[in-house]
């Protein structure tokens, strides 16, 4: 796959927007990743949209290993069905976006699909023999959000993962739960964050003491977590009280405060879901019982925003390889018809033969604003051609992560990918 | 790709819903392909999402080759923008939804990207080196519909694939939007409705005689059109007067008139939104010019819907194979553990190694039940395995579309993918 940067019909700025204080939101929009509609809404511009699906075929891979199946819900919801569980009311749930429909009544825009999935599946789930599954999305969230100054870590508009699991008790609840925490603790590693995300404990229900959330260490995070890395064990602050440090066995003097961003969380509502909506199964004596229902989220875009909190540098973004938007950017020293350029096009048809996605950056520019524009955009190996490199017979390679140039034959860089 | 029929968590139904109308939405409902929210408002499940999917990939491939860049605008619009060409209120525009921010303000919610894409692009066009380029993106809209009768053909909440255009000119200007309609008639081809869908001459603006419509003939249509089918013409009825008959050169009596649903349209905005929204590019003189704007939509769940509609019969879906949610239907006529069993596995993995994409029915059902849950699903081929199939040496294989059996070796069945 190959990109032309001619014909990208974004442009990079040197200066940071006025109007944005995260680092996040202004690093991808000097690079051109992202525009901004209004505070807390972002279009995903060409290169911007490439890292949300690579993240997102990361996750669709490994909710596909839990045996998840992929839908879409609508954003339009039903008054009738939040209303089962009290949490129409704008006094329960403050980021609700409303509209009066034309034909009479009123619609709510996706904040949650907890209660229009667990609706949903009265049509599906009639007998112990349709349990247990699971099922996910990428949905586009909506929330009227008085606070959005984290660029797209909070988002009026953002893009999530959620799950659903579906269980005949609390058995088989516990196994899929467990599962998807592992599954979970797999796609942070993938993208990088793994060693700075922690599982932790914070606020259960009725039917737990605790839910889990993954809360990765980033300086521009809403939130703090209370770590013990030696036992791996982190708390949220809404339940640091003596007895849950009692229960899990550490003591407040050996916690660390952390902040933190919250990419993930997992939920289990027993069946408290299941009775307000009225979603029970016949058990093989014929007796209804009501669904055990689980929920699992990881916010798509806001891990974009935590990844480029965490792999930036005063030049630009550093993304991690599996999510960056091309494997190699190489950049032409010289016109349309220079030496140069022809032996750019013969390397990225290589390249490309072996399934490398490959940014090209063909533009009649300096030298020094070329690599300015790749330092800043972040793609892991930059590969210069120059007449400088023609005549000496190698390619300089530069790894963004670590900044080392190297200089090394076709064969080598071949080699690398 | 292999999805066992037993985990799939979706049922199908005997009876048509009673609250529908339209063809498509009893078929897709019964077949579990899309769940109701409300009216115009449907969830897609596993099996109707990879057939959404797959029209999405063939019209990405389609417009990958125009060069367009794929992006992902928010679905929540400011009012700022949409004042700039009156289109903000109401009474201009019947199926806004609309909603108060919190923080003091409204919101709108993209039934429509042409201005908001207009204005983001002030950003990125300065100079007529810039230009030309397009853009699209598959974008769920929303719209305030009063009648949404024609189940996924009109809905309140939509997927549709638009496109913009950015000029330097008319000529400029014309020879994208001539090469668009060629793309677009590329989709059409592709899904199967090539030889029923016309490019309808449909009412203009203030900077072409016509817009283009895309009209694909089906009973289940909204829309009417005026065919010469020698000719070649389609006319829309809003602009079927003696002044379009003349300039055409058909006379209404050769016209037939026939029942179609829009699928896909593409509309010259000349310099008109440029205008408006303050969209110029300096030329080389350095005087500013407005933007030559164009707009291409293809409607991803009406197609669907379309597609139901012209192809199916008293059975279920006969899909098209480009676009079908899986290449083979495989029957197991036997129990877990069965020779039947063994024999599909073996031949599963026969066909994964060639891509091919299976659903296994392996459900503890009776054959008459998969028989009839195969036809409603409409999957281009179906394959039964059973004990007499095995005595036999042969696979029993019936084409949904032409009804036809034949039973062949295993050697022969694969050759056919």
């Amino acid at each position: 796959m190959l990109m032309l940067q001619s014909k990208l019909f974004t442009k990079t700025r040197r200066e940071d927007p006025k109007d944005e204080q995260a680092k996040n939101a202004k690093l991808l929009i000097r690079a051109g990743f992202i525009n901004k509609e209004m505070a807390g809404a972002y279009d995903l511009l060409p290169l911007g949209l490439r890292v949300v699906e690579k993240i997102k075929s990361i996750v669709r891979e490994e909710m596909e290993k839990l045996g998840s199946q992929e839908i879409l819900m609508t954003s339009i919801q039903r008054k009738d069905v939040w209303e089962k569980t009290g949490r129409w009311s704008d006094e329960v749930v403050d980021v609700w976006f409303k509209s009066a429909l034309q034909v009479g009544g009123e619609v709510g825009f996706g904040w949650s699909h907890e209660e229009p999935i667990g609706d949903m599946m009265r049509n599906y789930i009639l007998s112990f023999r349709d349990l247990p599954f699971s099922v996910y999305q990428f949905q586009t969230k909506l929330r009227n959000e008085v606070r959005a100054k984290s660029g797209i870590m909070r988002g009026r508009e953002f893009m999530m993962k959620d799950m659903y699991s579906f269980s005949l008790g609390k058995e088989d609840h516990d196994r899929f739960y467990a599962a998807a925490i592992e599954a979970y603790n797999k796609v942070f590693a993938r993208v990088g964050i793994g060693a700075d995300t922690f599982v932790t404990f914070a606020a259960g229900g009725a039917f737990t003491k605790f839910s889990h959330e993954f809360q990765t260490i980033t300086e521009a995070g809403e939130d703090a977590i209370y770590l013990n890395r030696e036992k791996n064990i982190a708390i949220n602050e809404e339940v640091l009280n003596d007895e849950t440090l009692a229960s899990l066995g550490v003591k407040r003097e050996d916690l660390e405060k952390v902040s933190t961003a919250e990419v993930g969380n997992v939920f289990n509502f027993g069946t408290e879901k299941g009775e307000a909506l009225g979603l029970f199964f016949k058990d093989q004596s014929g007796e209804s019982i009501p669904v055990w229902m689980g929920s699992y989220g990881i916010g798509i875009t806001r891990l974009m925003g935590v990844l480029v909190e965490k792999f930036s540098d005063e030049k630009g973004i550093i993304w991690p390889k599996s999510v960056a938007p091309f494997d190699a950017h190489i950049i032409v020293i010289g016109g349309m018809d220079s030496e140069a350029m022809i032996a750019a096009n013969k390397l990225t048809e290589t390249l490309e033969a072996r399934g490398v996605e490959i940014l090209l950056d063909d533009r009649e520019a300096s030298a020094g604003e070329k690599f300015s524009d790749a330092d800043l955009f972040g793609i892991p190996t930059r590969i210069v051609i120059s007449p400088k490199t023609l005549e000496e017979g190698k390619l300089e390679v530069k790894d963004r992560a670590t900044g080392e140039v190297k200089k090394i034959s076709e064969e080598e860089l071949v080699s690398l990918f």
